[in-house]
């Protein structure tokens, strides 16, 4: 692992971007963070003398470029260090909304001496200035880009150092017989044990349950954040986009009566009371000319194995071609459980077919309310055994990277505990429960290497 | 007209709503105006307590749902009425970007008591609280959807006042001599005339001078501000997407090697210089079949009547044609010199032909860059001559109803005027001149009706 270089990362430049989405608009803010922050607003603002005011007071004023013509009439927030989003100062530029005006402000910031944010470069700053740690940076981009109530309410919970504190406490414990570990080592010669092998042992296995659980809270964390994936499958014309769009309740998918319409897959996003689903409407079976054909179409098997839910859908005129169907999913190793059988076009058939086909799975119409409101509350089923794990006070793992840090102090744990049981040396263990606590601090950021910092500020946006 | 009814207008309720652009980024912004901003956003903010709060001051805190729930960490700047945008108590929350957090705050406030502005409401508020005259509040939208930087000076002068100031004080001038021929009504028994015909006639001549030189300057001003337009002609074929596609430097129109291709007509910005053109690419001349008949096509003449700028497109390998098109042209009733001749392909032909086209018009080619800076050159020359109108202490009209106005209050002057020649009496002098200051003062927003204001503010968006 490459060793943190600190200095390279805090960079002594002042940055500046522009905070909000470009587009038409009321306000576009800019932001501005750095040593220099202030004396560059003050050179680019006439109105109060910026250098001379408190900190988190707003200046009216106007922003003026390099030579001297008013761009924009502004409202200018100076926040001074420590008390700022990144630690430094830093100053905010309101100024009236529209793209090309927001890019003039910006381009008179970068001519007073600014240089041009980095993504996530403001964020990066609060984590290397101590204002956050890296599970609360992760958390930032996870609450921007979160598109549903749960996700932003877990993220949220991460931001406010839920996880960290957790992570943190198991570190705590782990250093602690590290350290007792080495200091055995310097009294080797006197035979002095400081901790006994079944103190070590408890404090180990308990460890390793505690990120165990982190660990299995993992699978519905990514869930919530990323969405439930539930794929629609079935023959051409059976109806997967017209359910999609009577789900979705606007045009989304392009539906005709031509069966092979949907040439891709299309990919929608479902809220539910909050919960968020990703609705896959798959290509159809039918690529191999035109022929029926399961087995045939990798694409839609990748999917499959992707999938969190399957809707596997059959008209409900001809609903005994399902069974057959369900057959070749079963070999296809999907769990029952997550598989929900519909049958289409549900009003084109008497009420007792419809009775018959209730015994085997959902009729739905879109043109009837009935079934689909069956549907998303069987849907909403499936996010509610979620629901436990955003609980106040337990742990929700989101992030693969996390996860993967998580496995691995397991596995150094796991091999601290065998070398423990087999009478290895104090000096063993201790290395290996080291190891355990240096991926664990990569959660947290206190272990951390410039790529590691690289690949997580990089999904940040400019501006944050 | 319908009598303005201020109160009407000026609700007393509290508005909400996000003024930065939907989509994901570092923060976005909502507003608050009305008196009850800061009970309201105190109901949902958990940090200082913004009662307290001295103006101008901006407060970290968390946003709350009406169950308690944290939605976001955010920070609170506390306007005091009048020294805010509106003049009413306003607050801003900048809460972390993302569509979804924004609207769940948006969502808190409303919850808390707060209405949903209507589009402008904020600038309208402002307008009805005289923080700014109606010249003002259109030139925030205006400079909001600035495509240019021209557009953006020119909006902000308006902004700044500078067109206030001139009709304000042509009004002051016809104001005084209305009231000064009411006087000499009051005293008709008398006979005594406080003004006499040939100085009334004076101020209204000179009012009649400043107010047509207004009006020239609308040509130049709408061109500023909504660009000016360039319109592509030629034979199917000819280049036209290829020009517009090389101008552009990116692959917007589609362009392929079948006559016909552009199906309607595509309109493109092009910036050159801060300076805003609208390229028009025009169908083609071939609807009738597939013989080129430029009379036939009723959409390319009606283009070309909006045109500011046509572009004549023929192909350098046959250049004579060229001749002929221009003729139907001048039938058209073009201003040759708005007129651009230029030989597409010009790679195709020997230097010398080139030689002999550039007597005609100018040779281009999109694998060429020489002709291409050249065109841009020509392009920017028909700019060159609205730079004038543009700088400070100059008046420029770039809005239709500022125009209209000028136009009904030019017309009411005139029929003053003939009435004061024709020995009328003061009465009807009188009349006619408080008609022009009428509608002078609708201008600038001293007079005005619901429907005017309606008019103006629907053309702003949410959040401002």
């Amino acid at each position: 692992m490459t060793l943190p270089t600190l200095t390279d990362m805090m960079s002594t430049d002042t940055v500046a971007a522009i905070a909000t989405p470009p587009g038409t608009a009321g306000l576009a803010v800019l932001r501005l963070s750095g040593s220099r922050s202030i004396e560059i607003a003050s050179a680019v603002f006439t109105g109060a003398d910026l250098r001379a005011v408190h900190s988190h007071t707003v200046h009216y004023g106007k922003v003026r470029d390099s030579h001297g013509e008013v761009l924009d009439e502004v409202l200018v927030s100076v926040f001074r260090a420590p008390q700022s989003y990144t630690g430094e100062d830093s100053v905010e530029i309101s100024c009236h909304g529209g793209t090309l005006l927001a890019r003039s402000v910006l381009q008179a910031l970068l001519d007073a001496g600014a240089r041009h944010a980095e993504a996530g470069e403001f964020t990066r700053r609060a984590f290397m200035n101590g204002r956050m740690d890296l599970t609360q940076a992760e958390a930032v981009a996870d609450l921007i880009h979160a598109q549903s109530q749960q996700a932003r309410r877990a993220s949220l919970r991460q931001l406010e150092g839920s996880l960290s504190e957790y992570i943190g406490a198991i570190r705590e414990q782990l250093l602690h017989i590290a350290s007792m570990l080495e200091l055995s080592l310097d009294f080797v010669e006197e035979d002095v044990a400081f901790l006994s092998n079944e103190e070590l042992h408890a404090v180990i296995s308990d460890a390793m349950v505690r990120i165990r659980s982190a660990l299995e809270s993992y699978g519905s964390g990514r869930l919530l954040r990323d969405g439930i994936r539930v794929v629609l499958l079935g023959c051409p014309n059976v109806g997967k986009s017209s359910l999609l769009n009577a789900l979705l309740g606007a045009d989304r998918a392009i539906v005709t009566d031509v069966p092979g319409t949907t040439r891709d897959f299309i990919e929608e996003a479902l809220l539910l009371r909050g919960v968020l689903f990703r609705m896959v409407d798959t290509a159809g079976l039918r690529d191999t000319g035109d022929t029926v054909e399961l087995h045939g179409i990798a694409r839609t098997h990748a999917m499959l194995r992707e999938a969190d839910v399957v809707c596997l859908l059959s008209e409900a005129a001809g609903g005994e071609d399902m069974l057959e169907t369900a057959c070749t999913l079963a070999e296809l190793g999907k769990d029952d459980a997550r598989l929900i059988p519909l049958f289409t076009k549900s009003d084109l058939v008497p009420a007792a077919e419809r009775d018959r086909l209730r015994g085997i799975g959902l009729p739905v119409s879109v043109l009837e309310s009935g079934g689909l409101d069956l549907l998303r509350e069987r849907l909403f089923e499936v996010a509610r055994s979620l629901h436990d794990t955003t609980e106040a006070g337990s742990v929700l793992v989101t992030n693969a990277r996390h996860a993967d840090c998580l496995r691995l102090s397991l596995a150094a744990l796991q091999r601290a505990d065998d070398a423990l049981q087999g009478g290895a040396t104090e000096e063993f263990v201790s290395v290996e429960v080291r190891d355990a606590t240096t991926v664990l601090g990569e959660i947290i950021g206190e272990v951390t290497s410039d790529d590691v910092l690289n690949g997580i500020f990089s999904r940040f946006c400019i501006g944050k």
